[in-house]
C-alpha cells in the first residue's frame, strides 16, 4: 500500500512543550517507532508540520539586526532541514538493512491571486506588546492579530497548487525509499509572468499539502496523525463521541471551527472525494490501528451512514 | 561528463559581505547562471559551503534561552535547507523544460575516534568578549580560540567517512536530475556501538565531502569553485604566479598554510590521486573554462611537469 502520513506539529511536540532540541529529538524518536512499523511492507511518504519551529526561528530572527532577518520562505526551508534531518536519522536507525529514507527539500507553488494574501490569518512566532505590534505594522507592514490576549503576527496561508519536486519524490519511492518531503506544507513560491519562481512570505497548511501530494502520488491511504484520537461530535461536552467512520460529504456538512481540526477535516474530505480512497484522522500512537481501520476517524467518498463511538470522558 | 562542483561559501557570499537574505539571493542568482551552463549536457552534483550561515544561526541562537539553542548538527541541517532551497530555486528557474534539480538532506558519517574531536580548531559563529569566552568555556565546555584579536568558539572538523544518502543521490542522477547535496560538508553523525547514528557537534569541510562524493559517484571531474582564480606560487609577493597545471604529488609537496586554500588543495589531490581523474580549483565565473581546462589550477595524478602562469599583479 502507498501511504502518505501527515505528522502534526502536535504529534512531534506536545502542546505547551518548549521548542527544544532534546524534547524534539525524544518525541521524534517515539514517532519513528510508529513510522518504522508503518514502513514495513508499505510505500511511505512523510509530511511533517513546522508551526512551533518556524515560530521559534522567526522569534530568534527578531532579536537579530533587520538585515540579518530571513523571510518566511527561507525559514520554512530551514525547518525542512531541521525536522527532516531528525526524522530521517531516527527513522533510519530503526529500518532493516536495504531499506532507506531520504529527505527532499520541497517547494509548493501557490497562486499570487490566492485570497489568503489579502486576508492573512495564520498566527506565527512571538507574542508582541501592543507597542511592538504597532511598530511592526508601521515599519514592516506586518498584519497583526489578537490571538487571545496576545498580539501576534499573522501571515497568509494560501492553498497549495503544485508540488515542484513531485517527479523526484516518485523516483525515490520507486526504489522503495521512504521519502520525507513537503515539510511544514512546503516552501511557498509563486510564478512570475515569465514562469520563474519567487519565494513568498506565507505558510502552507501541511495537511492540505499532504492531501495534494497523496492525490498526485496516487496513494491508497492518507493518514493525518495528531495528538487527539479522531474527530469528535459535541467536542468538549458530556455527550462527546468519536466519529469512527463517515462519508466526506457528511463530515464536511458538520462544520468545524477554524483551528486545528478544520484543516484536517478539509484535507481528509478532499482526498477521499477526489480519489475514492480512504483518509483517516487520529492519534500517532494509534497509527497501525488507523491503517487497519480500527482506530481514528475514517473518511470515505461513499459511506452508508456515519458510525459514532460511545460518549467518552474527554481530557483524559 | 559527471561533474561534482564544490561551491565555496566565498563564492556565494563575498568576503566581508553581511549574511543577508537579499545579498545571498543575488549572489546565488549569479552563481546559478554559471551552474546552468555547466548543467547543459553534463550530470551535475552541487555541494555548497555554509560557514557564514551556520555562524549566523549559532549567533542568533546565542541570544535565545539556553533551552532553545540547537546543536551544530541541527544548525547544519537548517543551512542545508536555507541554502539548498535558494540554489535549487534559482538554478531551476534557468533550466530548460524536462531538466530538474533536487536538494537532498545529507548526513555524513565521521569517526568518533577522529583526532579532530580532541583538537577542535575550526572557528565558528560570533565574536566573544574575553569574559564571555571564559563563561562559555566553564559553563558549556566549549573550546575557544583567539582568531586574530577575536575570541571565537572552535569546533571539531572531522574527516568525512561515508555519505549516508549516496544511493538516493545516484538514483536521482540516473534520471538526469541535478542534485544539491552534502551542503556545508554534510550533517555530521557518528555510529554508536549498535550502529545507530547520533548527531555530533562538529562541522565537516565541504571540499573534503565533495571529494569523497566525487569518488563514490565516479565523477569525471571535481570542480572546487571559490573567489580566487586558482592556486598561486609565492602568493602575496611580486613574483606570484598561478599554477595552471600540476601533479597531485607535486602540489601536495608545496605545502599550504591551513586556511582557505589548504583544504581545497588536499581535496583536489586526494580526488586526482585516488581516481586518476582531474580536479580543478578556480573562480566561479571561470567555471566553464575550468571545465575546458583553460582556467584555474588543474590537478592530475600524473603530470609531466608543473605549468606556471606569468607573474601577475595580485589584489586586482
Amino acid at each position: 500500500m502507498r501511504i502518505v502520513v501527515a505528522l502534526g506539529g502536535n504529534a512531534l511536540l506536545k502542546r505547551g512543550e518548549p521548542v527544544n532540541a532534546h524534547v524534539q529529538q525524544d518525541n521524534v524518536r517515539l514517532a519513528a517507532v510508529q513510522l518504522a512499523n508503518v514502513a514495513a511492507g508499505n510505500s511511505l511518504v512523510i509530511v511533517h508540520g513546522n508551526g512551533p519551529q518556524v515560530g521559534l526561528l522567526a522569534s530568534q530572527g527578531m532579536n537579530a539586526p533587520q538585515a540579518e532577518r530571513f523571510p518566511l520562505d527561507v525559514l520554512d526551508a530551514e525547518t525542512q532541514g531541521m525536522i527532516g534531518y531528525t526524522i530521517e536519522r531516527e527513522l533510519g536507525n530503526l529500518l532493516p538493512g536495504g531499506r532507506s529514507c531520504a529527505t527532499l527539500l520541497t517547494m509548493v507553488e501557490v497562486s499570487a491571486d490566492d485570497p489568503a494574501f489579502t486576508h492573512p490569518d495564520k498566527p506565527i512566532g512571538a507574542v508582541f506588546t501592543p507597542a511592538e505590534a504597532s511598530i511592526a505594522t508601521h515599519d514592516k507592514g506586518w498584519s497583526m492579530t489578537l490571538d487571545g490576549a496576545a498580539n501576534r503576527r499573522v501571515v497568509a496561508s494560501p492553498k497549495p497548487v503544485r508540488i515542484l519536486e513531485l517527479q523526484a519524490i516518485r523516483w525515490l519511492l520507486a526504489h522503495g525509499t521512504i521519502v520525507i518531503c513537503a515539510g511544514g506544507g512546503g516552501i511557498p513560491v509563486i510564478a512570475d509572468e515569465a514562469g520563474a519562481y519567487l519565494g513568498v512570505e506565507a505558510v502552507v497548511d501541511k495537511d492540505r499539502s499532504a492531501a495534494l501530494l497523496a492525490r498526485e502520488l496516487e496513494a491508497d491511504l492518507l493518514v493525518i496523525a495528531t495528538d487527539v484520537d479522531g474527530v469528535y461530535l459535541d467536542w468538549g461536552e458530556p455527550s462527546a463521541r468519536l466519529i469512527r467512520s463517515v462519508s466526506a460529504d457528511h463530515l464536511d456538512r458538520l462544520g468545524f471551527a477554524a483551528g486545528s481540526m478544520a484543516p484536517k477535516v478539509q484535507a481528509a474530505c478532499e482526498f477521499a472525494n477526489r480519489t475514492g480512497h480512504r483518509a483517516v484522522i487520529g492519534s500517532l500512537p494509534d497509527i497501525e490501528r488507523m491503517i487497519a481501520g480500527t482506530a481514528g476517524t475514517s473518511v470515505r467518498r461513499t459511506q452508508a451512514e456515519m458510525v459514532e463511538g460511545e460518549p467518552v470522558v474527554l481530557n483524559r
